[in-house]
């Protein structure tokens, strides 16, 4: 069927539905290259304003996912994956994976690498010497079997249509779409062959999405569609105003996951951690008890055979596995430079989305694709919002190689934290958990 | 100063004012292929659906002048032009300047051609024997001089950012936005140098506003970017339902004006023609009493001077001025087809827009800008809303020089019109008239 590419950008703009036909007419011909940029930029646009209804936010994911290849694997494998929609410090999926491995579930992870003032969990896995995240799918079924879990880059071939869209977003000012982030969300996470999804939906200053409200309208769509999909889903709404953890910074929290596994329970890593992977075994059947899965991670850090999972997945990717018994071995800066704060209080707000532009100053993040990483570099940063500080204290520590530019990024680090003269409450980490399935 | 353009489209697409400067930048680096396609087609329909404040569209207009050329005359010449938003049989023009002209003023029209369903002024001089509308500024004033008015295409100098612009929203569902037509028609009628402007803006079912509430807020965006650059507008707010005159077609559109500057008092076309003129010669100061500048209108069409002002243009600009003694001498169609009514009673519905679309079949309209102009065939169809039909009527006639195609189109013509059962009302050509000066 033959449509008119304006008729059908009009239609969305003027809040029609648009027909899985048509939909799937808009996007082959743009991937065929007959469709041009700018009017695909006008039918993103057009989507952000006119909206998706449930069923052509299923038909997209559907037609993303068919743009492509697509890895299944056995009912009986027991898979589930988890999704996080993005915040500073976040590397939970390096404890998770190899916690929620060892307690028998299968975790097939494609991941993305860190843009903006975000990190990307492959770019903080490659700062462990040696250790490689471009493997075919051959590769990937195999490091599966082994360790319970992989964690690979996304291949040419897996949803080629998100990959072209979401490059066009990214310069069009349309990233922020809930039908277009639904649908690059679940459309990766079936294609991968995931049977089961936990997300962990952030809210906050230091996320995507600000508000509950908003969150909740998210967390349903994506539910939504994984059920048209066949996807159980899981969404935990967790609160992202703090950085996660003590370290921000692509090594620094390889050091931090292999000290939690290690037993070391820095309790916001462990609150998150053990809630995600509670429902992750919940989910692939492990077990239908919140009290016994709560204990299963437990013992799995306890016992040492979490980590033993982290480490036959390093091995299997080329990584040297003697990091998780020596984290000195992983790359180390040169210079620290104290945060030292200037007045007493309570920390009240941190605009985390500033101290991820800060950090990027110093080669811990990317400001476009083709930027070079400093591994080692980062922050050591362990208060929350509610935390008491002193004047003239060292609140923090920044990591770097070069020590003018470490400065800077102090002081940045320093003016995104803001201190109030009086008492702060203390934020609640995780806020609901809902299903699609229950 | 330097802006990020993703920043930009943001902003707009989160409804918050540009300043100038962010709105120059981004034009300016569109216009010179530094801001891609794709950024413009997301910034124009966040403007779409972000909309612009009065300030924005004043600087928008304002940047879209400055992208080009801009032709001035003195003070003294009097001069004032009209703009229509564009409706079927829509050729006020033809009669129109060349009446205002005969009363003394100057107009300096710079115009266009016909796209989709509405025909352009240019294609209906260009039936015209001989006559030619590509002509430099030196040209045009010796012609405004000459025969007190000129109307010639757009050149290349003219406002180059609208034009490149335009044709961006044409492909990308962006051409309904108010801020981009209001800065597309004041930007080309300040550029060509008119002091005053009157704008015929056309509501109704055949036209591109449906709706007297929107039109109003374009009428008010027009009248106010006028005055913030120092033009003096007036809006006339016109009825457009049924085509214009009796006659749709290029040649034949030429023909109709050419009877009524010879005394022909079409109502239609007289009721509008004599406003417009009334409006543009109070707007030009030739006189302060409208009731005295409609005895003018009535006076240079009866002693024959209006007709004498249009054939010393369409002597000026290489036609063949004996068209205006003799309309046979203009382009004749083969073939007339008749329409006849299948059914009694009055007419109900013209569905203005399927009549042009019917033309375009057998050449009389451009379904591309490449397409090839019949300027000979079109349609004669003296009826209104309201009017009375008996069975087996000839209601109009189809001119065609290819019979099968001509039968076909008498048909979608026919099938425009709606006809009940039941007595319907005579709709008031002119709704309202408002000034951005008294």
């Amino acid at each position: 069927m033959e449509y008119n590419p304006v008729e059908l950008i009009i239609k969305k703009r003027d809040g029609e539905e648009l027909t899985k036909e048509e939909i799937r007419f808009f996007i082959g011909k743009y991937l065929n290259n007959e469709i041009p940029e700018y009017q695909m930029s006008a039918m993103l646009m057009a989507i952000f304003f006119g909206e998706m209804n449930p069923k052509e936010i299923q038909a997209l994911t559907e037609i993303y996912i068919e743009s492509g290849a697509r890895i299944s694997f056995d009912k009986s494998a027991k898979t589930v994956d988890k999704h996080s929609t993005g915040g500073v410090g976040d590397k939970i999926t390096i404890p998770l994976a190899p916690i929620v491995a060892a307690c028998g579930a299968k975790i097939p992870m494609i991941s993305g690498r860190g843009l903006g003032h975000t990190g990307g969990t492959l770019d903080k896995l490659e700062s462990i010497p040696g250790l490689r995240t471009n493997y075919n799918e051959e590769d990937f079924r195999k490091f599966i079997n082994l360790a319970g879990f992989s964690i690979i880059s996304q291949s040419d071939e897996l949803v080629p249509a998100d990959r072209r869209i979401y490059a066009l977003r990214d310069v069009t000012g349309t990233v922020e779409s809930l039908p277009l982030i639904t649908a690059s969300i679940m459309s990766k996470k079936i294609a991968e062959g995931a049977q089961n999804l936990v997300i962990d939906l952030k809210v906050g200053s230091g996320a995507f999405i600000k508000t509950m409200d908003k969150a909740e309208r998210l967390g349903r769509l994506l539910a939504k569609t994984g059920e048209s999909l066949g996807q159980k889903v899981t969404v935990v709404f967790s609160d992202m105003n703090s950085p996660l953890g003590h370290y921000i910074g692509n090594a620094l929290e390889v050091k931090e996951s292999i000290e939690y596994l290690q037993g070391k329970r820095i309790p916001d890593i462990h609150n998150l951690t053990k809630t995600l992977a509670i429902e992750m075994l919940i989910l692939s059947g492990i077990t239908s008890d919140k009290e016994k899965a709560g204990e299963m991670v437990e013992k799995v850090i306890d016992d040492g055979s979490a980590l033993e999972c982290l480490r036959r997945f390093i091995k299997n990717q080329n990584g040297n596995p003697e990091v998780c018994d020596d984290v000195n071995l992983l790359p180390r800066a040169k210079f620290e430079i104290p945060i030292i704060a200037d007045k007493s209080g309570w920390i009240s707000g941190i605009n985390s989305q500033q101290i991820g532009f800060s950090l990027i100053e110093i080669g811990a993040g990317r400001k476009t694709l083709d930027s070079q990483l400093d591994y080692s570099s980062g922050a050591y940063f362990p208060k929350k919002i509610g935390d008491k500080v002193a004047e003239g204290e060292e609140i923090g520590i920044i990591f770097c190689n070069e020590e003018t530019q470490g400065k800077q990024a102090a002081k940045k680090f320093y003016d995104s934290i803001h201190i109030s003269d009086r008492k702060v409450p203390f934020k609640q980490l995780i806020i609901k958990i809902t299903s699609n399935w229950t």
